[in-house]
């Protein structure tokens, strides 16, 4: 994928605005570059996401309850982005006239639904027509390879975020980590391995979407990629290696990445992985000492790696102070750093891996 | 997929007959329902498949140098199957000619490519000009979910095997372990997971093919379907957990199947991974105890399992006394039931397996 020029996006979230459905237009208008005129969610409609995301004109957004509404705005949108990852990634039926409609008014669509919406016939007529391109950001690239054990470029720092369960941050601690290279003088890279971090960074792959068997493969050659970019390379993680469902993804990133370091993602107060089947069939989130000591032997099975970071997502506990608590008593508990970096910043963080991973050369 | 009529075939294994390219070739001369007429593979012409797989008149099929030979021969073939697996399963472009010939002579082709055959426009136009079948194995399955966390029918036992490297028998295995289940008067299911096990089996799922985020939840319907046929399912293993390239394969069987029970399988001798890249980057096998640990740590961290025996390939060691010694040593080593049940027979680890798993219940 190549980095595309800003737009002015309306993003459609009906019904599902918030941290788990709706976790790509969250990203999206936290970390994205386009600037975003309304979200499309009826059920808020009237509302605005700083009541989401805090204050900040970045995030003085309002919801709309219609199209129409949003295409009237002073700033009209040029692009409909789908805010959504449901399980799965499939497009509810519903949502089709929102998106023919949007087309007919002359917006690109820019979709992470596994669903591609480029191939469906309608929707690319109705494209043509209209003049306009529809992104499909989980389309899986050309480039089929399996993994070959490559090693790093000497110099490169290849630092992979993994997590004790999927939707808590992993994607949003990679990129504060990069901002926080950046600031340090260096040169960071953030690598998007799945449709929202691609949405936000303009190019990556979304790796669940790649054939098994070049999972891996993928995700080593986007090591590759990155170490032409630059020496700090922070590597979104997907899932966790103890889910039932996507764990298999999470070690094609661990054993694709090859990692120098791993950055343990966590969010305090789940107790149970977030899995919206058989509410009788409920999987816990381990205690964190033993999903570090796991990560570090899988890893090691291909190559040596330590957890050296624990980055903590505390939005389960809005008081600043109980926030503070949980991330000394983690520190405590785990020997690791630890820190919220996207409530209190990651230069504390990052520091410290760096120290890590630089004592370990 | 389902069951085929049984068929009389030609292999295509040009230069590449043997163990690793040619395991397709092997697998499917030793376990497959139809007729092998004759082998393509000039290197070897003249000379018979029982130099490689033994005696016993299943395996006197002659090598041929072209597909003309093939087609003269009394008991003329009706399909070419493609008998090769190479490193990211693409067909080789010399191999076009004689796929083009064999279709134009009214042959099916049967595929376990990547590449898929029947959506390339030549060969399509020709098939469908001589009104003959291209089956292209690793064709993905329409149906696509993620994992649910499901539980098995009760009464079902469902056992995986995984390895400490790939191509080195774990279908074989469950194969052999099907065939003992069956012997003792037992239901007993092969679920095929790899393009060979298909061309054997008729059904199954080559699951390095699907899409990833789809990979653990494929592995977990298709031990559904298995336990609709049946009580003992032995389900094909792939790759191997510490492999570079196929370990994410690997874990998803492992979480998809959640297995009662592991059989490990092993192949003395072989010091390093099989893997065709730089061989400055070598990986080595790893001691068996260390395997069987981690594969039941790593199985725990969705559903307990354990290793209950070790499946030996001891085809480096000719000499029977050898192997025995060497089957005696890894029992010992291990605390498991050990046996080659390719070479030996699989009745004795299916009892041992059996006493283990119905003693767990």
């Amino acid at each position: 994928m190549q980095p595309s020029p800003e737009r002015r996006l309306v993003i459609l979230a009906e019904g599902k605005f918030g941290p788990h459905d709706g976790k790509t237009a969250m990203g999206v208008i936290r970390y994205g570059r386009d600037s975003v005129v309304a979200v499309l969610d009826s059920t808020k409609a009237g509302r605005s996401v700083r009541e989401f995301l805090g204050p900040g004109p970045r995030f003085d957004i309002p919801f709309v309850a219609t199209l129409d509404e949003a295409l009237a705005l002073p700033n009209r949108p040029d692009a409909l982005l789908i805010g959504i990852a449901p399980t799965g990634g499939r497009l509810p039926q519903e949502w089709r006239d929102t998106i023919l409609a949007a087309i007919r008014s002359g917006l690109d669509i820019l979709s992470g639904l596994h669903t591609l919406l480029a191939d469906d016939p309608e929707f690319a007529a109705a494209a043509r027509q209209a003049g306009v391109r529809i992104v499909d950001f989980r389309r899986p690239p050309e480039r089929e390879e399996t993994a070959t054990g490559r090693r790093h470029r000497a110099g490169s720092h290849t630092i992979l975020t993994v997590g004790t369960d999927c939707a808590i941050g992993k994607m949003s601690v990679a990129l504060e980590l990069r901002a926080a290279a950046l600031e340090a003088g260096l040169s960071g890279v953030f690598v998007a391995t799945g449709q929202t971090g691609m949405m936000i960074e303009g190019w990556g792959v979304a790796v669940d979407r790649v054939i098994s068997d070049f999972l891996n493969g993928t995700c080593e050659w986007l090591v590759e990629q990155a170490e032409a970019l630059g020496d700090w390379i922070f590597v979104e993680g997907q899932g966790s290696l103890d889910h039932p469902a996507y764990s298999s993804v999470t070690l094609g990133l661990i054993h694709g990445t090859t990692p120098d370091a791993m950055v343990l993602v966590h969010k305090p107060g789940l107790e149970y992985h977030d899995f919206d089947h058989d509410p009788s069939v409920r999987f816990p989130i381990a205690p964190l000492p033993e999903t570090i000591e796991i990560h570090e032997r899988v890893a090691g099975l291909v190559r040596p790696s330590k957890v050296v970071a624990v980055a903590l997502n505390t939005s389960l506990y809005p008081d600043e102070g109980e926030a503070r608590r949980i991330i000394a008593e983690t520190a405590a508990l785990t020997g690791l750093p630890t820190d919220d970096p996207v409530r209190f910043g990651a230069r504390y963080l990052f520091e410290e891996i760096r120290r890590a991973v630089e004592g370990r050369v």
